[in-house]
């Protein structure tokens, strides 16, 4: 966004840093390594982000970004943005990675957009393919890729959001005249919030109970016409609009309800489970629980597409928040001709570099989860465990990043000042989009409770057969080494099972291993420390073990959230060794170790309680962190340019340059008047040189007379 | 807003909670006490606040929601609402507390409105009346008091925010004419972000460098008219619409210029500086930096109703939040019969009960500032050392609040899921609204950096003489004691200047003077180890020293952080103490101790790394602190109930009982099914009795066949 000459000239002399040779920045293999496997897929959709024709509006109604959203669709249809996923059959590329890459892009656009296209392709498309067989998709898949099926996702319901499992619409099948019976049996049943919902569906996916022949055999989706071409309800359907939300006033969220609606037996999306003509269910997979599971984890795709659009809603507010600090100046510390750049003062260093190295973190982390989502839905790579640690991994780390997205567009909002309040700079923008991200296709609380339950899952797997309280101690007490990262997922016992390596008596925080040993040990360390106490729950009722449990609860999802960001500094360090230029490796060198110890000066206390820093060594964290702030600073306009978004994604008038131009500006009047000679003068010089003058006088007085 | 019995009914025989019986909230003595030395303005603008006239009205175009707002302007004065602080002669009260307690009420009805109202009458009518003198006075304060002169506040320009003392814009006096020549020099120099800029303002206090006879004497305010009647711009008056904004959207704010606007030298708002006819100049404070901060020292309300603003919106999230988490239920832990109520929940505890400690404890802290500050303003106590104190009370407790909004606000909502995301349910409008309150009237940075610069010229005074190094050391060796309180800020170093008290090895965290000390001791020992380093800086280069500081920055502003939240729990503690009845007393001292180890939690590192508190003590806080929010759970309801917001104040729907509506008809609906035989039988249950039946098979086949 600004070339590297004046890049340079922005770091003034009076700030005191100084690098070494080495670090640099190659702005061009750096972004390169960020894009990624799917590069040419970003490039396309980047390039398709940065058309005005897909541009939010500030200030529209909701019921006109409705509109224009709506008008959007069509477009990606035409521009063939939104098939990657398809079978090639029906005109799609079978490219499941490079489908979520291209997705996730249009967050720049208009996160309505992104959301709404995920709704009608990556979740009422996607159930199609993939909860349903043949027939469907020769039946309704052309008409949903070309937009003549405008459709929803109907899962969650006013009384059950994050707990599927429990919702209450019911499809009942009836033999007589061959068709399941959709129905809502009373109010907190009413499918909520649904994408589509309000006015645009025409169809809907429908989870329900399916019940035949007195069964429930749990929560399948079907396939039901909701509305006529004039956009009325089909009979027996029925909703209403969720009206103004916080974000997202793209989309059209609704609620819906059923009463006695009959769609033919050839609905049931049945690649999981099928009810023959006589009633008779089957299903390749006997157990409820764990069909259950299958069936939701094929939808997995949203969280995997969050994740990334978080990390570049991160992304773009860092490009413009950066900008801006290095051009805007404030207050005069250090001279009183010239103003402070904010980029140089410490505490803005402190407010946004972290924030800088935690965004790199988790696009490295979620390039590895594309890759892995890729692998299962490739078939490459796509057993059961595959499956599994791609669902640990996606819940693990769309967390962090759409907490991270909220929270970096907020301090970057705070650190543009009243600037960053207006709507033209976006900051507020994309933050009210972003906002529920944290809450749907999986609450992020609610998700790191299924990664804490992995955790704990795995960790009793290692100690099959062996005394547990004995190695729960073992683990607790010793400083961990090594371990093997297996698919995405730390196997946090890995330690105990191979060997224990020595305690480090003298830490060097900068080191690699150092941060690694750190967190990895505090992951381990916790999870074995609860399970050791939930192992009492063996033998205990079900509410006394429940109570037991939600005495931990949060706990485990700190330990969740541990685990996570142990994911993600892993996949920061992956990342950076595939960098081949040794500047650029040194910069991000420095910004991984920023992230490392960012997060261990954020637990700093639990490694102090439990041994792994000595005070005397904790003492240090600041100032080093400090140090590297420093460092990193020469190179933060580098780091938000490797980004790779142009003006026409950051759409921030704040990073536009006009800033400069108003300090040139205001610097050549100040230095005009004052050459014409008719600058006016300080009270404050004109008070000093009065009192300097008294003195003189003064002294003058007291002057022996001769 | 639940009525006492179903409160009770609310907490399941299942969570285990036994509370001892001397804890009960008397929510009527709690309330009063709340409502403070103001309680019956409060009741006035509590009323006002909840008729629907005054309630923003969600989806609005910004430029309808502008129309409304100033309707709404003109409904206040004819309520009488809006004049308690101007003087009697002009029809006001002359209370300075209660006008600022009746203005921060506003916030309920919509926050554009108390803001836009705070313009008018808070900052462009203050600034008439605090620095103008009596024509000014005579001839503004009518128009300005029932809005037939709608005016602006114009300080901020888009090159100068915080650094007031910078800004760029002109008044030059001209003898000839007996008038002052308004002028902007360059585009830097445009005022911006000014509230009813855009479109209201007739005219405005415009703050500009007072420049006669060739001499500039710094920052006044100068009464310049800037449009017609018909709206259009008086000659050489310019300006622009600032445009959307991240919330807010009620206000017009807006960009002015002036090119060579000339006003009559009797414009000069004259209290703290004047200019004769002959272009002297004068001014009974002859310190241009003293006149300076005595100058906007005057307008420092504007920081105390956000303060309080700020509290009031912690409050209504807290209100609907807890309410709606003590109906909702999720998932069936501990039975398979019922789910377990959101409140149960250990996290959720987590999220939510420490917030509500914090809204008490700013809500007590609110108090005293008020108090401090009608003091003032009433002239009661209005010594130099008074005022003073005032700024850095204002400076260091609205930084906290208003973050403290933003935060609590943003879990409620997300601990609310989807629901929390409906504007419906207002968690996300009021924090869009809210957002700014972090940045203007003080940048919350800027703000904590003139606490710390507050702290260290104290603290330098305790030790005048004595050698510095040493009482450093002294002061940060030593575990703290008791230290006094004066005006609002504390005296960093009084425990070195009375008497050492004694290290305290075995610390009760529970207890009062355990908290006060360890709170104490951190700001105390922090204060004296920055202000041993930036000793230093004497003798220093202005750039060495500017260096210097630079490098403690973020120390400097953690240390005011610190410290402002010791005020918060000493106003707390203090606050509680004016409880008569016992019961209430207890659960009021069991949330001061959740605020306090919250606290103390929160930088448990620093604690650890400085020898005040053992690893072994350390370790019990997590617990402690988990036993404390199941204590307190019971009383959670009645502890927002006290806040005294009725539903035309909280207005969310997600807490009006309808959550509450849907379970029972869902379980009456499961009942009815059940009795009459036709619910259905789950897969998972048909399973398990095959399995019982195929084993009781095999067991009989096994048998000995006689």
């Amino acid at each position: 966004m600004t070339d590297t000459l004046s890049r340079q000239q922005q770091i003034p002399a009076t700030s005191g840093i100084r690098d070494d040779d080495r670090a640099t920045v190659d702005t061009a293999e750096l972004g390169e390594l960020l894009l990624g496997r799917w590069a040419h897929v970003r490039r396309v959709a980047r390039e398709l982000a940065g058309r005005p024709e897909l541009h939010k509006i500030e200030g529209l109604t909701h019921t006109d970004h409705r509109l224009r959203c709506f008008d959007q669709l069509h477009y990606l249809v035409g521009q063939k943005a939104v098939h990657r996923a398809f079978p090639k059959a029906f005109g799609g590329d079978e490219d499941n990675g490079g489908n979520i890459a291209g997705f996730e892009e249009l967050v720049v656009a208009d996160p309505s957009l992104q959301i709404k296209a995920g709704v009608q392709w990556g979740l009422f498309g996607s159930a199609v393919l993939h909860l349903g067989t043949e027939q469907h998709h020769e039946a309704w898949l052309p008409g949903i890729m070309n937009m003549e099926i405008p459709g929803c996702f109907a899962m969650t319901e006013t009384g059950h959001g994050s707990d599927v499992a429990s919702i209450a619409t019911t499809a009942t099948f009836d033999p007589e005249t061959d068709e399941f019976v959709i129905h809502t049996p009373f109010r907190a049943a009413w499918k909520d919030y649904i994408g589509n919902g309000a006015i645009d569906g025409r169809a809907a996916v429908v989870f329900a109970q399916l019940i035949t022949n007195g069964v429930n055999h749990g929560v399948h989706g079907l396939y039901v016409e909701l509305r006529n071409e004039d956009g009325s309800f089909k009979p027996g359907v029925g909703g209403e609009d969720d009206g103004i939300k916080g974000g997202l006033n793209g989309i059209d969220n609704g609620r819906l309800h059923f009463t006695d609606v009959r769609v033919p037996r050839t609905n049931l999306l049945n690649r999981y489970g099928d009810v023959a003509a006589d009633g008779t269910y089957s299903s390749t997979i006997a157990s409820p629980g764990r069909r259950f599971f299958t069936m939701l984890g094929t939808l997995v795709q949203g969280r995997v597409s969050l994740d990334g659009a978080a990390v570049a809603a991160s992304k773009l507010a860092l490009t413009a928040a950066i900008t801006y600090a290095t051009q805007r100046r404030q207050f005069n510390a250090s001279s009183n001709l010239r103003e402070e750049v904010l980029m140089d003062y410490q505490r803005h260093q402190r407010r946004l570099l972290p924030r800088l190295a935690a965004t790199y973190a988790a696009a490295f982390a979620h390039e590895e989860l594309l890759e892995k989502f890729d692998g299962v839905f490739s078939g490459d790579q796509d057993t059961d465990e595959d499956r599994q640690d791609l669902e640990t991994l996606a819940a693990a780390l769309k967390p962090l990043s759409t907490w991270l997205a909220l929270d970096t567009l907020q301090e970057c909002r705070e650190a543009t000042g009243g600037q960053g309040f207006l709507i033209e700079n976006r900051f507020a923008s994309l933050r009210a989009d972003l906002d529920v991200y944290v809450t749907f296709e999986g609450d992020n609380t609610v998700l790191l409770q299924l990664v804490a339950k992995r955790l704990l899952t795995d960790y009793a797997k290692e100690f099959k057969g062996v005394d547990f309280g004995v190695l729960a101690r073992y683990a607790v007490s010793q400083a961990a080494g090594k371990t093997l990262h297996r698919s995405g997922l730390r196997r946090v016992a890995q330690t105990v099972a191979d060997s224990g390596s020595g305690k480090k008596s003298a830490l060097a925080l900068r080191d690699e291993d150092t941060q690694r040993d750190l967190l990895t040990d505090r992951v381990q360390a916790r999870v074995a420390a609860v399970a050791a106490v939930l192992r009492g729950a063996k033998g205990m009722s079900q509410e006394q073990s429940a109570a037991l449990f939600n005495e931990h609860q949060n706990e485990l999802i700190e330990v969740a959230h541990a685990h996570a960001e142990l994911l993600q500094w892993e996949a920061f360090t992956r990342g950076l060794k595939k960098l081949q230029d040794p500047g650029t490796r040194e910069v991000l060198t420095r910004l991984r170790d920023l992230f490392g110890l960012c997060l261990i000066e954020k637990d700093l206390a639990w490694f102090l309680m439990n041994g792994r820093l000595s005070s005397q060594r904790a003492r240090t964290l600041d100032g080093y962190i400090n140090r590297l702030l420093v460092k990193i600073r020469p190179h933060a306009l580098d780091l938000v340019e490797a980004f790779g978004y142009g003006p026409e994604h950051v759409r921030s008038v704040v990073a536009g340059g006009a800033e400069q131009q108003r300090q040139k500006e205001a610097a050549e009047y100040t230095r005009r008047r004052r050459a014409s000679g008719d600058a006016p003068i300080d009270e404050k010089t004109l008070l000093a040189r009065a009192a300097k003058e008294k003195k003189a006088r003064k002294a003058a007085k007291g002057r022996p007379q001769h």
